[in-house]
């Protein structure tokens, strides 16, 4: 199943969504203009098309597995990973002290997308990378980033998060590694790690694995872990690659998707491991690569969407099937003709355009929050990186079913390739914290915290896209009427968790998932509407016309199709929590 | 695994609504009483745990492969199978003339449900085998039916449906599949059939195969179908089995989920065949084996639902993970006392029994119908076929996805389990005809055909049902009011659809998916707020204390959380039409 790589909307994005005249006026990107990340996106998407995209079904058709201890990538990998890292990918958003091309995370976000719609599973070992070196770049010592951060931006050696251990999923209070000091000021690092994604692999030279361990008379629970880094091979005074350290694979997991990415258990056996920062503030720093996986992990939400939606649509457009309900043909025609597929493709293209739009605008708060002063960015970055997570993956699983539906009895074998996206995304909702914990974080931290005042600024600012609505044709005022009744569920969810999220904080937290899931449809669907008034503009000038006009169309239909369901979610929370906590198991 | 049968909520379901009264004052079922019905689900639920469940992950595991054209089924189905036989499982529902038990339908399909979460892969079987009998019972000539079926209903054969080609799946009107009629009053079928589930194996000693195909001058499209038996051996006229027929398989497919169940490519050579019926009827007669399926189908997404509901009850109750958000441990709680965890399994348990509630009324209008004279009950049961279909099958693809989400990490690994049903489930909103295909036949022979007689006359039946929880509990009114919510914006889309439907089919047709999600939401909801009203009643008997409290609950949040979905569904349908149809792809 061939891909193209969706550059004209990401374009459209980031001109149009992420604050793009803010971002080109930053120091950082004086000179860099539209024309020229136009032509960067083209060339990564025609790189990821032709290269990476025919390796996803035979990777997940052959999987990594694992022989006398060595990780055996599915066939290709090593060699696609070598040319990644021979055009300098790696480097795309990272700073261009440590080798990177220093572009704005604007740009980073719709490669990683393109990427990632491309082979999922391939794209996993370059974005826990990008963790690692947003986790050196913040905590590590001046001597620790040159060490490691010209390496891991250049791609010749890969990053690994170590958090997870066999009784410590979710709750990172549970993390029983140990790091006891050694005289030359290293650590012996010992214990358990499963679920580290190319935890193990040939594919580079070296890996850095970032590891959460406890030192010796720590602090029980989450203020007594400590960030480590424990390099695969040690590396020598001179930049070379000495010895293996103490740490090996001993099995990968046999999963339902993502299969080619190797998914390793890994034992720390006293390895020689280096404090990154202060003791005890792991969690902390654990937190910002945290903070780019999961942003990152909602962006693959939306690439298994695209990936499903292109499969799927392309399916409707060939299969001919049974006579129109309108009877505008005595003969079978193409699927796409028939309303229920119809349906579901639009749905499927609604769902990931407005991810991808509330994607964008996440991405140009969080570049202005990153290189400028601007706290006000900075608090709707914190705030969207939950919703971004929470949101675009429940909705990539979403898309993936709805994708294997519209090929009927085809899409259920294995070798149509629909069934891949459906399993591949599984994991989305799941990994770097499940849907429940993002939610938890959107209430907690970034709701209750400061009483909802992040949550109402949102507000504020669909509010100013409505009146702008209300200004423009009937179909953006009939676009503002569903924003505006959503924003509505919306604040009043706010007000309601804000009232009872000290008290009652079981009917507060049981209504989280669904404040998320209202909050991200919002915030998606505005991201259309502003893209409709855009692109309405953009039609007057007969500018693009057919991407124009998909676009106005694809934003009525979220608004009419998918704004709604903000009240059912509203309902939930505000009038539910009793039957919630009532409920017998 | 471990999987219990849920008999106690079947045999509640058909003691309160299913009719009971009127079934067991049937003259056919004289003198049969519910201890008689217990004692069997009882022994069948203890015969499925202990046998057939433990076959369900090596089963997927192993998977039914092709060696030189034999199909192998996984170790230990085989002897389960004949076990199955053995004790006469096969005849439950069917009648005692054949050598039945001659059980209502009632029974019937808990059987079914109990069968399918056990092992779906291996229920595939009996489910088709039941197909095939209810087809010769209705239009085998009587010769046929002394053939073949005792052996059908002893389940010493078994029965496939051909329907499907390569070309021809959903529209049943491009079949090519010819029947050349031989000079003994036979034909001779040649033609290539695909997705023949369990089309070939060795676990019974015969298979009758219902084929649709051509006879020569047919006309065009479904008109032109006839329906014909075909045996693998030849049935010789003492009974006994003579030599192979021309059929064989060819190949068996690589697929997401029941992979334990094959499904076969069937080349149709010259294969001797005998028309059943009139010719050029085969598509109403395969509409019997289909409805009985597609029921059948139904209670398979409510299986499933309750296999995936157990296994993750079971992981909540046993996982310990971060402290509760109501700070009423110091310590790591199970993950049950999530708030979120408990939301997801409150879903998925009140979907499930919903589900099932749903079910058994229409078992119950299907047995009064087949059995009695009941022209209501026809009506009734007819217009439920799709929307069990439909509507319990989305469920279980949800459900059991929601089970997966419940295990977090592990849940993404195969030999945890919870995955398989999600793979198994997805292809339950597909086969038997797709959601689509069930909401088209709901909306254009269930719903228009009668200008919404029987939808209203099922409205009239639930708003009877609120008058007696306005009569009732505090808790009974508030579920009266969302039903009456609920009911209303069923009968807004009845008068809509009913308005629209033949002056602008597409804007419709369009709207079918949602209309049975609305109406089967409706019913299910409907069917748990009779529930109530019997478990409140029993409660004040003290009768079953422990079992009608958790009964109350879950109406009460299926109630708060799930019917408000209706609404959604009704504005998609009576104001999306517009921005559905103008949607670009």
């Amino acid at each position: 199943m061939s891909f193209t790589a969706p550059v004209r909307d990401l374009l459209f994005n980031i001109e149009h969504l992420s604050g793009w005249p803010g971002i080109s006026s930053l120091p950082q990107h004086d000179g860099l203009d539209l024309s020229d990340i136009s032509a960067v996106l083209e060339e990564f998407g025609r790189f990821c098309a032709e290269e990476i995209a025919p390796l996803n079904a035979p990777g997940d058709h052959a999987a990594s597995r694992i022989e006398n201890g060595k990780v055996i990538l599915p066939e290709g990998f090593a060699e696609a990973y070598a040319q990644f890292v021979e055009m300098g990918w790696q480097g795309l958003q990272h700073p261009e002290a440590h080798g990177g091309q220093g572009l704005p995370r604007v740009v980073g976000a719709a490669a990683t997308e393109i990427l990632n719609a491309a082979n999922m599973s391939f794209a996993l070992c370059p974005l826990l990378t990008d963790g690692a070196i947003e986790a050196l770049l913040t905590a590590g010592s001046e001597a620790q980033k040159s060490i490691y951060l010209a390496p891991l931006v250049s791609g010749r050696w890969t990053g690994t998060m170590n958090l997870t251990e066999p009784q410590a999923g979710s709750d990172l209070a549970l993390v029983r590694s140990r790091a006891e000091p050694a005289d030359d000021g290293s650590y012996r690092i010992t214990g358990t790690k499963i679920f580290i994604t190319y935890g193990e692999h040939d594919m580079a030279e070296n890996t850095v694995h970032l590891v959460l361990a406890r030192t010796p008379d720590a602090l029980e629970g989450v203020k007594g872990i400590s960030l480590f880094v424990v390099p695969k091979y040690m590396v020598q005074a001179d930049g070379t690659l000495g010895p293996r350290n103490a740490v090996r694979c001993v099995s990968v997991e046999h999963k339902l998707g993502v299969k080619a990415s190797p998914t390793a258990v890994l034992e720390y056996e006293g390895a020689t491991g280096f404090l990154i920062g202060d003791e005890n503030r792991g969690l902390d720093y654990m937190f910002v690569m945290m903070n780019a996986a999961r942003f990152a992990v909602g962006l693959q939400g939306i690439a298994i969407a695209e990936r499903a939606y292109q499969q799927a649509l392309a399916y409707a457009r060939d299969r001919v099937q049974s006579r129109p309900v309108d009877g505008s043909s005595r003969g079978a025609v193409t699927i796409i003709n028939h309303p229920d597929v119809r349906r579901l493709l639009l749905r499927m293209r609604a769902l990931t355009e407005a991810g991808r739009a509330m994607a964008a605008a996440t991405a140009g708060w969080q570049e202005l929050a990153h290189q400028g002063d601007a706290p006000e960015a900075a608090a709707l970055a914190e705030f969207m990186v939950p919703l971004v997570k929470g949101f675009c993956t429940e909705m990539g699983v979403e898309v993936a079913s709805m994708g294997v539906q519209v090929h009927g009895g085809m899409g259920f074998i294995e070798e149509t390739g629909a069934a891949q996206h459906y399993r591949d995304a599984r994991i989305l909702p799941i990994y770097e914290g499940t849907t429940a914990i993002q939610a938890n974080d959107l209430l907690g931290r970034k709701t209750l915290r400061d009483g909802g005042a992040t949550a109402r600024r949102l507000a504020a600012m669909i509010a100013e896209t409505e009146a702008e609505l209300a200004k423009a044709s009937p179909f953006a005022q009939a676009v503002g009427t569903r924003l505006a009744a959503a924003r509505g569920a919306f604040e009043a969810t706010v007000d309601h968790l804000c009232s009872i999220g000290r008290s009652d904080p079981n009917a507060a937290f049981g209504g989280s998932v669904p404040y998320l899931m209202l909050a991200g449809n919002l915030i998606a669907g505005w991201q259309l509407a502003r893209s409709l008034l855009v692109a309405e503009a953009a039609l007057d000038r007969g500018e693009d016309t057919a991407f124009m006009a998909a676009k106005i169309a694809t934003a009525r239909f979220y608004a009419d199709h998918i704004l709604p369901e903000t009240e059912t979610q509203r309902l939930r929370i505000t009038e539910g929590a009793e039957s919630l906590l009532a409920g017998v198991l």
